[in-house]
């Protein structure tokens, strides 16, 4: 028992699935959905009321980390799961992302990238090695294959290139992480299929991955602007063309219906800063679709912000007095706020698992959307 | 039983007492210290947690609350403690004190104050009879009388005549709170002392209210620049100027050296800021005086804000993981800061309590102090 990394599947209906990954510092019961920890805190929350609302797992972002407070400092500190507190299971991404959507890019090589920091100007190298090596510092337990990020209205061209150097960036990954010692006997490594929307260019890197042979795979280089509809066109090929025995992870995923369709076309982990951001600029997620919490209509409305949620928040404080907190810029509507939307998408996760082990996803997902969505629009 | 307003002393040490006062919504120890919540919540932190910290009442203001969300408002939702879920007392101040110190104000007779709020500029009106219909509509449990505050370096003259004008309003207040039917019943009245630095208008000014007649007594006007050695030299006769066998509260104060001084003159409730908004600003107190865990010397300390502190804060993160969140501007970082802070503060009233009931107040006193100014200075 005490696995590195075990992905049992308990149930399956149509593309969809449900299971449980095992690993040392906990199970994580799939569909799973990882609330974003970018700075070593998952903002205005305690780690210990993320677990409550029902995340079995979190996400570290390693770019933020290494410029501050640095992956050396956090690994002299113990690691990240003590210096933050949190003793499940973290997910490091492997800051490609964010090198490439956040820092002054200074020169992108087959070896790597230079860049510098956005807080401060600092200079730094990012590699699949480099990469490798922060995530071992930071002791993650889901590492991130390092790879290339292209926008989304590039020629198929410049995708191709792409998604054949991040393969090979996915190669590098796996020696480097490979070569980590004790830190790989515990920890999990996965890849990341490119391709853009392309069908072709897909296929060839899930093959391409699948060669080298990964823990899990992610479907990265969506939700980038694409629409729902191309994501979900996507979606509908993607998934098939990775192993049915391990877990995927749709990267950056998403609204709630984002969610929902991804689930029923076999994705097993997103992760979104959707709820804790919106926390903080006053949106809430609730079963009738989202709400603007700094609504006038809200003043004076003595109701939770959804009925139906079981969350502290809800249980304890009205919408009244929510809308209050957030007008007048209070650090407790924030705290309320983001407590709410994270116990919301953990509530949306129990339910697909459950709807999943029951065969009934599909009458869960049109209910739920018929739902959320037309209220939404509304 | 569930009485109104008691007041019992326990024990007392020189001129300090300990005891409790009993009302319907619960117990206070005293010496008290009461944590602000300005806009109806003690920042960055839940309700749940200022009672864990070892809070008995909470402190709203009543300037910030009638502009926002409004006392009309907040009476229609139920009153304050229903509105911001504390069940426990909450003392409200008159909104004098903000009034005069935040708002535009437009016009000040003996009538009250015409003034403009500082969040919109719209004109709202201030009398001794506004302001206990305002506390009244929010449901405090300790109501305190209208007073004028006028600039602590003003002349003996000006003084003089504001302590008087302020005599004039707390006998309006107390007709306007006696009329307020059954909230009167519930909840109790104090009267302010005013009378600057001197020791015959603070005669007088104690003469006036004991006259008229109050639950509790608070000595006004102080901690506003004065500096500690003239506070103390006021406290040296200002709490023997009023009734031995009522709270003495001492507004607005302050440090924690202010409040062991102020305990040993006799004082039985305090408030301040403090703890919260140096929470939200990087300084942490500790028995060995206040630090800014800003600085870089705590960036790899593994230690605890303060070794000997019980709080959640102190037994869950290190001084290098605050370090990093109040750098990196996280919500976290303030809400672990202000719950420590306010931790330390009630910590500290229970340790005086506890020295007074020992008859070991000067023991305590001198070896706290020694060693938090102290270290405070080096």
């Amino acid at each position: 028992m005490n696995p590195r990394f075990d992905f049992t599947i308990t149930a399956t209906d149509g593309a969809s699935r449900t299971g449980t990954i095992s690993m040392r510092r906990g199970d994580i019961r799939t569909p799973a959905f990882m609330p974003v920890g970018t700075a070593a805190t998952v903002k205005a929350m305690k780690p210990d009321d993320v677990r409550s609302a029902g995340a079995d797992i979190i996400l570290g972002n390693t770019y933020h980390l290494m410029l501050r407070p640095s992956a050396e400092r956090i690994h002299r500190l113990g690691g990240l799961h003590a210096f933050m507190g949190w003793d499940r299971p973290i997910l490091t991404d492997s800051g490609g992302y964010q090198v490439m959507s956040l820092s002054e890019l200074t020169k992108r090589s087959e070896d790597g990238v230079v860049f510098k920091s956005h807080l401060d100007g600092s200079r730094h190298m990012m590699s699949p090695e480099r990469s490798m090596e922060i995530q071992r510092l930071l002791g993650s337990d889901i590492v991130m294959a390092f790879d290339e990020l292209v926008p989304s209205d590039t020629t198929r061209e410049v995708q191709a290139a792409a998604m054949e150097r991040s393969m090979r960036w996915a190669k590098r990954s796996r020696d480097g992480f490979d070569s980590g010692e004790e830190h790989a006997d515990r920890a999990a490594l996965f890849g990341i299929q490119q391709g853009a929307l392309d069908q072709d260019l897909r296929r060839a890197s899930a093959d391409a991955l699948i060669d080298i042979g990964f823990d899990g795979y992610a479907i990265g280089g969506l939700a980038v602007g694409e629409g729902q509809d191309a994501m979900f066109g996507v979606l509908d090929f993607a998934p098939g063309q990775l192993p049915a025995d391990k877990p995927r992870y749709l990267m950056g995923v998403g609204k709630p219906d984002d969610i929902v369709g991804a689930v029923e076309r076999g994705v097993d982990m997103f992760d979104c800063v959707m709820p804790t951001r919106s926390g903080r600029t006053g949106q809430a997620f609730t079963r009738d679709g989202p709400i603007n919490i700094r609504n006038a209509r809200f003043a004076e409305d003595t109701g939770p912000l959804d009925p139906e949620c079981g969350c502290p928040a809800c249980a304890g404080w009205s919408r009244a007095y929510i809308h209050h907190l957030v007008r007048a810029g209070e650090i407790l509507g924030a705290m309320l706020m983001t407590e709410h939307n994270i116990f919301f998408y953990q509530a949306l996760m129990a339910d697909l698992r459950d709807a999943i082990a029951k065969g009934e996803l599909k009458t869960f997902a049109n209910r739920f959307l018929a739902r959320y969505v037309r209220k939404k629009q509304a």
